[in-house]
């Protein structure tokens, strides 16, 4: 999508009493690590203390939902980036996780209330990948900085608001 | 769509009692920009008061079905336009999100039973979002425009009939 | 889809007692009037009576699953049919409203355990809707009649047997 | 899709105490009746009883998810078959029908925690129904007979171990 | 899509404690079963005891999510593999059940709050889903070998942190 103009933040973020947890998928891993450092470098500049980031992996993006959903208990964090790189190939097996794992990650946020940033690639080749992932000089910037920076935002915008529609007070 | 003869309103509107939340995305300001004031000048020549419309912004698309959810309690509105602009790239990141947040908004509605505005275009082109957004002179009216008027109608016609459904009386 | 034999109905309908909700969107009057007349017309020829037929409007399709919603509260209706008439653009915007609005009105049948008839044009071109409203003599008949037909089936056949699953007795 | 190497059942199958439901559309005749009938013969080779057989109609496919649920309380069956077909036509209806179709067979088993079969055609041809309904002499088996199969192998596995998932003890 | 560099498994996996349910369609028999050779070898290999591993069978992926939800309680298992295979053939079924399976299994996850694997390969030619069988010697691996490396990780990973989401103590 274009970039025309990105509209300023309408806020002040400060991130220091915000958990974070990344549950990234294996596949492409010099892709999926810079997106992680790139998500971790933000929450970092906007005040995250790197003990309230939590870093787990799991084999694939199918397996991103589920994990997502434990991170919350297991690490009582306030928010989840769960971070993929799919890339098309000869079967369908890329259509069918994109739209699976985009619709899962996008419903958790209404199980459990609380926001889930979206950071998986859906890409057709792994150029546009590594673009995305800012591994490709002078083309694109690193996407993971985009997710860390939404984590702090959603968190601090909209977590304290979400009590009544989720039945917990 | 063709709008070949626009159905007149079978009722009169009058918004003078409404809160509406609007929470857009900050991609593509320009656009965005226009379709929020497209919008919020709708709602005012409904009597909507300036103090009952709330504009908030989310970084992207994908963060306006959560971030509505949330408009209704942080802000206590009766109807929340979320609106975004969506433009195809060269990834397939667009029909993922479009797919998701489409839903995503439609089904939110049937969470909270009140109702939830489409305001989001789902472009092939950046000129096809500037002339849905009023920028092309002489071609398509600002579709912001549409959104608040829906929003007032919607309200007025359904809001107080969606109760026995919701279990909330 | 092809009619090749329709077959026979395998039991008298009479709809003397039933309750039909018609909600129509706005766009492309002329198709959608003639729509709604033809399933009113069915509806009177099975013995639904007049007073027992009420129609009302939404902006445009997407508002059609919330507002059929709505209906059964607002009128006490037995059975809800939605109608719109939705044509292919330039941009995607036909695919996800056809796609959340279908979705939509089919899930909506199991949040409340009652029909929800499918009135919904999903047309490339205005003239296979035009065809499809009975507008081209010789042409097609209007469907209208069919979802007519289809809301007093389905409430004489179904509806007092989806008591234990939707909780209600 | 290919049966190269159909494997064999790891169980005998006796459905001399099951009760299914048939429920099938109208469009398309001579195609459903076969379904119908193929489907008929299996459960009766499976020793399912012919009074313990319950077969309605509907007027078309998308009817078919509401009717398979009501089945289930209006005659007490463990098991529907819905049995459509849809053929595409010139509009895109075949697409929305068809997926919304699927899925919402696919969840009401999640409602009800009974199996439902998936017994609706999506061809693209009517020959291809006219085959796959075994009305094309040395082409393909009729379908229906898969389905009668599977309904009453589901029920024989798996019914009796739905009960905790689906609350009802 | 694209193996380049699969990142290592950031903690140690035992499944001596783990019981695995593995359901798998009938159709395309060769296939299926070196999937499901492949899963098991592979449970084994990482302390699974045999008697922990319950192989069932069911006619076709359609039926792979209601048999999934059911192995839990028929077998008491903490993950289930449901392993499938779809090729395309020429009407659309292919994609309809293609589309259903991956998120009725994908969101059975979240109705129980346990591990579903996705072990179903959807390809459009015979020799793709041979070649991720394991069958095509020099080409690539068996890939029922992740789905039960996956099966492990999941359990040891997430299953004990799924318990205050799904109201289960």
């Amino acid at each position: 999508m274009a970039v025309k103009g990105l509209g300023e933040l309408d806020q002040e973020l400060d991130g220091s009493k915000v958990r974070v947890g990344i549950v990234h998928a294996r596949w492409n891993k010099v892709i999926i690590d810079n997106l992680v450092q790139g998500a971790k470098k933000r929450l970092l500049e906007l005040n995250v203390k790197e003990d309230n980031i939590i870093i787990e992996s799991v084999p694939g993006s199918y397996e991103l939902p589920l994990a997502s959903a434990a991170m919350f208990e297991k690490h009582d964090v306030d928010v989840v980036i769960p971070i993929g790189c799919l890339i098309k190939g000869s079967t369908m097996h890329f259509e069918y996780i994109c739209d699976s794992v985009t619709n899962a990650l996008m419903d958790l946020q209404f199980k459990i209330y609380k926001p889930v940033i979206f950071g998986v690639l859906t890409c057709l080749t792994e150029e546009q990948a590594e673009a995305r992932a800012g591994l490709i000089p002078g083309k694109m910037h690193n996407h993971g900085e985009d997710w860390g920076a939404a984590a702090v935002e959603m968190v601090t915008k909209y977590s304290p608001h979400l009590t009544k529609i989720s039945g917990n007070k």
